[in-house]
């Protein structure tokens, strides 16, 4: 059943199916601009505000994708996946939404505010270690015991054409637009990006903003093939997995660069962003504006699109204090 | 010159005059809903965000319409003011845009996120104690010192004008309102509501929030007189000061009822407000939230617009940490 859902690539008509799907379950999220921004980075940027997205991060537009493209036979054993936290409670609101079980790996380091979510929207939860290794033990057991169908978080073809849609709309949304950046940690969101831009609007740069100290699609992007880690350590907890298979085909392809930055500039950048924005977002959220701040000769002067991923920090523990 | 503009009342014709004058100057600000917070309260809860609005509170609206409004003569000698936060920080952005100098009396307490953000924007800050006393006295002197024109942070005309077209675009933005609640510190926003929705929307109901710590405009409105207090104590550091006599006109004439909030319920709805909203707001716009929570008959059913008044908060002091 996994090769069933991942030995074909997405196409456009796929997302634009995904997007009627899943319109019903997801916000059309605004798209905001900073002016202090803009002075500080010499560029004109478009924040798409996934952190105001249903259950917090757009990890739900490929999430309901799945849960409501599934015909009722399988739907009816539920849903299963492994998560660092966003496509877990993701899953989890499609699933409620849809009335079907679903079965959650987390590791146990995910900061609770996304495990009290996922429990919020009826999901099951089994804890492994924060390890690759660890989570993929611990799934195998889940998945044969349930016998739930398995969304990946990021490699599943139905999870990147959901995600495709957010790019969809940004190109509604803002004329012009020369580039777009999104950060990289399974590559996701931007195979989405990939996927949309390549189709509507090839002539729109592509990159990617990824912690230094996982930095993994990097090294994958420089040497020409996939280079995994096992457990990498970086305050942006939703970027630690490496890539797969379909989404290394739309970056190895697609991605114009990808830059990095220190854990200091990410959590410099967040802070800044809360104060200057007045929105809540997760520290993954942050590396494309501290990617831009590092590096702002690759976007001064351009109109750049910036996917703000997701909403869900754990108050409790910022990353500044 | 202090009586030349304290003694006569704003009109609606006033609020027309002021929007025209400062819509350069800033911004038709969003109004967001909550799924989660309309199901907790019963009500269906329209906030309007001054949050994201220009030097981040809805203060911008009055101080701009001010600074706009003087003739040149008197605006070469520039402005001042005492406040709390938002409204030195809103005077000095309206003058730095108009190019005349702003002098601000700010208690030594203010947040030093909002003492930096007047720096930023030119303006000369005197510091005083944390009293409405020490505040007046050192005003005096400043005033006096510099001739610059008084623009009060609530009980001038011009600005209770100014703050009007906050409720005026809310009214514009969602159809079919019932009600409205705001904080209450000085009562220029709560005013402000009064003065638009008298004469727009006579049948929608007006609510002002105020901490339990600093209630002395409940017990003025219960007394049916002005009852001030000096140096109240709360979280709320934007709605420490009393009602003038321009202000208490409109609130004694038309506010609906008063409810007041413990310093814990209002911490509360400020945390649950970030967590689920994932906007960054001040603990005084949780006031009219945590009312809503604790006083929820007064609401359910209803379509409620709330006045999420600013979003400049020291994030390295947030009041749950």
């Amino acid at each position: 059943m996994k090769d069933a859902v991942t030995t074909h690539l997405p196409t456009y008509d796929d997302v634009i199916a995904a997007h009627a799907r899943i319109a019903p379950h997801i916000h059309r999220t605004p798209v905001l601009t900073s002016h202090f921004l803009n002075e500080l980075t010499g560029a004109e940027l478009f924040f798409k505000c996934e952190n105001f997205q249903k259950a917090g991060a757009f990890k739900v537009r490929g999430a309901s994708n799945a849960v409501f493209g599934l015909d009722d036979a399988v739907a009816a054993k539920g849903v299963t996946t492994h998560s660092s936290g966003n496509h877990a409670l993701s899953l989890a609101y499609a699933a409620g939404r849809r009335g079907i079980p679903c079965h959650v790996v987390m590791p146990r380091t995910a900061p609770e505010a996304k495990k009290a979510a996922v429990r919020g929207y009826g999901g099951t939860i089994t804890e492994c270690e924060p390890s690759t290794t660890s989570r993929e033990a611990v799934f195998a057991e889940v998945h044969a015991r349930t016998g739930a169908d398995f969304v990946h978080p990021y490699n599943d073809p139905r999870v990147i054409a959901g995600q495709a849609t957010c790019s969809r709309e940004l190109m509604d949304q803002v004329e012009g637009l020369d580039a777009v950046i999104a950060p990289i940690g399974g590559g996701g969101m931007i195979s989405g990006c990939c996927l949309t831009l390549s189709n509507i609007a090839p002539h729109v740069e592509i990159y990617a903003a990824e912690p230094e100290q996982a930095d993994d699609a990097y090294r994958s992007f420089k040497a020409g093939h996939i280079i995994a880690d096992d457990a990498p350590v970086t305050i942006a907890d939703g970027l630690k997995v490496p890539l797969k298979e379909n989404t290394w085909h739309f970056v190895s392809n697609h991605v114009t660069d990808i830059f990095t930055a220190s854990e200091e500039e990410i959590i410099a950048a967040m802070k800044l962003t809360w104060q200057r924005m007045k929105i809540v977002m997760e520290p993954s959220c942050a590396v494309p504006l501290a990617a831009i701040l590092k590096t702002p000769e690759a976007f001064r002067g351009k109109r750049v699109g910036v996917i703000i991923t997701g909403g869900n920090v754990d108050l409790d523990t910022l990353p500044w204090m």
